[in-house]
């Protein structure tokens, strides 16, 4: 961690010097291109204050003005040179530039990692080039990036508004995304500090990005386009930052559908991972997955304006009956909770309704909000003071057109606003659909301070619901760093190939796993000796050098109530592994369990995010349903118990059909232990899965086990 | 059904009355009331022509002029009274109207059904003139109807743009949301040809205003916001109706929630059924239910817009990587296929495509969009002709703002549109984010036929995934008329009670279901020679009269493999149910069957739907899972093996962890004959039970049966 931090604040002043350059040269500008034209009026038309210089070798006029025709030629200092030559021209231009001391650079030109192997050589020399010289290198095949708080917009497609100011950093590995989300930002007056399209990230990542936003004071939430996390470990400090930084991370990341893998990668060259792995690393690691622009965008603007909200217990205030169910049925979807107002709460809203409403939340004032326009306001001052409830959610549109009485609308806006802010609680305003925020809408907010407007009920409400889970995880990562690794496993050197049963359960037990007893048989007698100590009935279960998968052979002989049956199951499985030219032959004895819930908890190496740990319920619940929570190593007891209340099948240990309620203490307690020792293993280990694990009330014990070294 | 077709005939044209009226009369109209103040304004405001009255006895002036002191008194014919007086003075105006010979009553004036069993006797008392006197009354309680079609708008709540005229019907139960829908729809540029906000629907009820919409020639589809379906039986034949005139139904209905139960309750007084039954009867109605107001709108757009769409396999055509990896998320959660290009399709868009560009579906033509603004064109046209696909998708924005050339921009459009309009294969157009249509937008629309354009990635596709289905259903619905009952049951008269499980068993194999053979037993001889008659092992259940719960008194024996063991069991389970003091003692003797996968299969009486199927596989998947399937009966073989596709544990039924796979054939026609049986039983019945039903390869047998008679 302590790595990625230094690097971190090394580029964070690079990418100062990138972001906010006082003179720029466009290199290969023509009029040939839509991407130089764009780029030209983009600088031209949304506030860029320094010199343009225009670079072109061969073309004398170019956007009607005089063109250098190299960057030699201008003759004055270039704080960046965004580079849209030919691909192999690339590198002689970045030669030039850093001979005259030109330290940033944007590379728009495309031909390079994203086309295969020759494409990578060519990036890998500019890359070199780049560190040998210091050069920061954003890019290549990336649009550019836009500096709206510094009004600088070097981006390679059409800005048609200019982009608001604002507090939401946007990071995009699809540079074409980029005006979908400015018009959309603009749309829900959703300001803007940055915004940068990535491109192959040859040098400068989005982590690095995201670093860089975490320190820019006119940043408070991060929004990423992500089509895959190709540093995670970088990524995973990043969002760590953040979140003790108080700077929510919302992610759109592509790639649930296998077809959506399948397109990334032929559009940028770069691994989708498992998705299951993205949404357990993302939950860990206090960042908020979503799933369109949309919500990026609303959700990222919420969190931009709203304090963090303290739980999940809501108050909502509406003047429509209709909606107030659609809030109902949206807001349990979201986790959150619509508590009964309180006595006072109630009776004090009874006055100021008319008779034929009803008391409840969601608060629905009725329609005599036609006749009475301060009844919303006033019953949202009533509601914020509920003791029951976190927040307070407010249905309200901001004007679409301009109203006959624009004076009046405003005043109205302008006590709803000194309301809201004098709010005991916090209060978050949806509006009733997704319609674009008015100019009008936009004067109120301006002259009135009316909050952020989160637009539409279904979005708003996610954004609602992300906004509170955020808040409950941002404490909890940002003082979870990676722990240490405290226990250091007894392990043979040089582990290789598969450990079968008895080894792998051995190895377990003496690493503080509890495993069931088990003894080694190599003959009948031995067998019946062990069942004699353990009392029947009793397992055998085949043993045999590298044998894996044991009741494909029948090599489990469950429920062995006599020494009779178990020197007949001894013969069996013995002669059977005998025909099968097996070595190291035997029978393992143990005592049999009956009852209890059976666990599947296993440890895998992912191959971008590293050990990763699952834990399921047996039987139907992994093999067919799938139902199995992810985490990254390590983890804490907590993050397992948190694990467990996700499975479906949460239910079953909790006591359903008969069954005793598992101690989720207990559980949790030995979870976490092997992902601590599955940690503690490191590079060694490929796998480690234990099913069962059987769980009766607090008696936890291994019954099985399988560990593959690499 | 056929009563329902009568009465809709009948109010279709009273109906048609109602929404067209040529002179309307405001009563009850005062500068006090908001309610009054807009009515007035929408009817000035948006195109009505024909004289509006003013009736109040009290005020001379109001709105600016002279009011009429009664009905009477306006001395000309009206042919709508929009009624706003005080609660008690509903029914004198009624009286006064109808004397008058005035038919068509919109009744705003709340204080009927919805506050309790006083305002339900007015509202029975108001209904019952309205009949006698043949009067149509829409509400009370009801803000009225936008007749956008025929510009005729007696609205209480303000109406800020006049809406688009078009071909989507709105029903409302909810009048506050007819802003937000009527803002949204314009700002989708979607037209409506009647909004309707339904009041108490004391009289005209939704389903008599879709059916007034299934022959409404300007209607193409009708969209519903539902708290509660009153009358489903009429639901139901109307939405058939709608299905077989091609005209799709799109409801958003609440309830999802128990929270939202709740409020709904309070809010109209109207039951809200459970939510599971709700979705299985839309289902079989090919009703399509969203979720949200955008989705509402934004699908009845495209599916009034877009011919029924041929399949579920669409070539996607976009400008952007980013957004076509969206697209692959979204369409796979939408169960929709993108097929690889055909190979002449590949060969095609390679000619055309620059070289840097991989060509696959969905298709990203790249940023080279900026340089070549045809290229988005061309490669629609050759995808068009993909002979792999069904239909073809568009990513396209409309412009934002007036574009520099908007002569250019025009023209660009013209050559999309044209493209499209000759298009092989329907076209639906997606923009990437949900912002407004622009005026320019409208204008594009309006002045080169460019098509629908459905509001962003999320929101689009959803809607696409919508009308696929519903194309797919609606054929299914129309020719799937209730089918006659066939088969009468043998039935002892007057049945009571609960039947135990020999007697539904019994009763069972009557009527066609195969049952596990099974003997009463009194003694242990007879029960010992009915063991010996299956063959040994056996199992024995305890028997008595109105024994439910066999289980929970230990009164099920399993795995009686000899003489003795029957003797025994038949012993131990006498005696306890003599301890009981049960009547009519005595053990039910069955062999015992063993592997097969579990079902099971219920008929219940919902309040509001009548005998609903359910069915699931039995243990954790229905008890812990809640995994069932339900059908409103009767059903169709078809019908069940969709039911069960649709479990999450199809997959065991399939034949995983070592199962033989299940005949669904089979499964289908004996549950499809428990749905004949349970639908000929009628009213009688409260609910039936096969669980379990066991499935072995083509063998189905109940194991267990228990049937509730009313």
């Amino acid at each position: 961690m302590t790595n990625f931090s230094v690097s971190a604040r090394e580029s964070t002043s690079s990418l100062r010097a990138l972001f906010n350059p006082g003179s720029i040269a466009l290199v290969g500008a023509t009029d040939k291109s839509g991407w130089s034209r764009n780029t030209f009026d983009n600088l031209q038309a949304h506030g860029f204050t320094g010199p343009v210089h225009l670079v072109n070798p061969r073309t004398e006029i170019v956007h009607g003005r005089r063109a250098h025709r190299s960057l030699s030629e201008i003759g004055q200092p270039v704080d960046l040179a965004y580079v849209m030559v030919p691909t192999p021209v690339v590198l002689p231009v970045l030669r030039e530039g850093a001979r005259l001391g030109i330290r940033s650079y944007v590379v728009l030109t495309a031909g390079f990692g994203e086309t295969g192997a020759e494409g990578r050589l060519r990036e890998q020399e500019v890359l070199d080039f780049a560190r040998e010289n210091e050069l920061t290198v954003l890019g290549p095949n990336g649009n550019g990036y836009i500096n709206a708080a510094a009004r600088i917009t070097p981006y390679g497609l059409p800005i048609l508004s200019a982009p608001a100011r604002g507090s939401v950093g946007v990071v995009l590995q699809s540079g074409a995304l980029a005006s979908s989300i400015l018009a959309f930002a603009q749309a829900r007056n959703v300001g803007i500090s940055l915004l940068t399209a990535m491109g192959n990230e040859a040098m400068i990542s989005v982590t690095d990005v995201m670093e860089y936003l975490i320190d820019d004071p006119a940043t408070k939430v991060i929004a990423l386009f992500l089509e895959s996390v190709r540093r995670p470990g970088e990524f995973a400090a990043a969002a760590r930052r953040a979140a003790a930084a108080g700077k929510p991370v919302v992610a759109l990341k592509i790639g649930a559908s296998q077809l959506a893998s399948r397109t990334a990668q032929a559009h940028t060259g770069a691994l989708v991972g498992d998705d299951s792995v993205i949404d357990a690393a993302f939950r860990q690691l206090g960042v908020i997955r979503v799933r369109s622009l949309e919500d990026l965008i609303i959700t990222s603007g919420l969190l931009a304006g709203t304090p963090p909200l303290p739980g999940r217990r809501v108050g909502v205030v509406t003047p429509s009956g209709g909606a107030s169910e659609i809030i109902a049925d949206r807001a349990e979807q979201e986790g959150l909770v619509l508590p009964e107002y309180a006595p006072e709460t109630v009776a004090r809203l009874k006055e100021i309704l008319p008779e034929f409403a009803t008391v409840q939340n969601p608060l629905d004032v009725t329609g005599y909000v036609v006749v009475d326009r301060t009844l919303l306001s006033r019953a949202l001052a009533i509601v914020a003071e509920d003791p029951g409830i976190d927040e307070v959610m407010l249905l309200s549109d901001l004007p679409r057109g301009v109203p006959a009485d624009p004076e009046l609308a405003l005043s109205v806006y302008h006590t709803s606003s000194r309301l809201i802010q004098e709010s005991p609680r916090p209060v978050v305003v949806v509006s009733n659909v997704l319609v674009d925020v008015s100019d009008f809408g936009r004067k109120v907010q301006e002259e009135t301070g009316y909050p952020y407007v989160a637009g539409g009920i279904e979005h708003g409400v996610g954004a609602l619901g992300a906004a509170v889970r955020w808040a409950e995880q941002a404490r909890e990562v940002s003082s979870r760093a990676p722990a240490p690794v405290t226990a250091v496993p007894e392990l043979p050197a040089g582990p290789t190939g598969t450990w079968v049963e008895h080894e792998a359960a051995a190895f377990l037990a003496r690493n503080g796993i509890p495993v069931v007893p088990a003894e080694l048989a190599d003959d009948e007698d031995t067998a019946v000796e062990a069942a004699d100590r353990f009392g029947y009935p009793v397992v055998l279960k085949a043993v045999a050098d590298g044998l894996g998968h044991k009741s494909d052979i029948g090599g489990v002989r469950l429920g062995l109530a006599s020494e009779q049956d178990v020197r007949q199951a001894h013969r069996e499985i013995t002669a059977s592994l005998r025909a099968m030219d097996a070595k190291g032959i035997g029978t393992l004895v143990q005592p049999q369990r009956s009852g209890g819930v059976e666990l599947l908890v296993g440890v895998v190496r992912d191959a971008a995010w590293g050990p990763v740990l699952a834990v399921g319920l047996g039987g139907i619940w992994v093999e067919v349903l799938r139902d199995a929570a992810q985490r990254l190593l390590p983890v804490s007891t907590a993050d397992v118990r948190s694990a467990l209340g996700e499975l479906r099948g949460a239910v079953v240990l909790r006591g359903s059909r008969g069954h005793e309620p598992a101690d989720l203490d207990s559980v949790a307690e030995v979870v976490a232990r092997v992902g601590e020792l599955a940690l503690a293993l490191g590079d060694q280990l490929e796998s480690l899965e234990i099913n069962p694990l059987l769980v009766r009330g607090s008696r936890v014990e291994a019954l099985d086990a399988l560990i593959t070294w690499r």
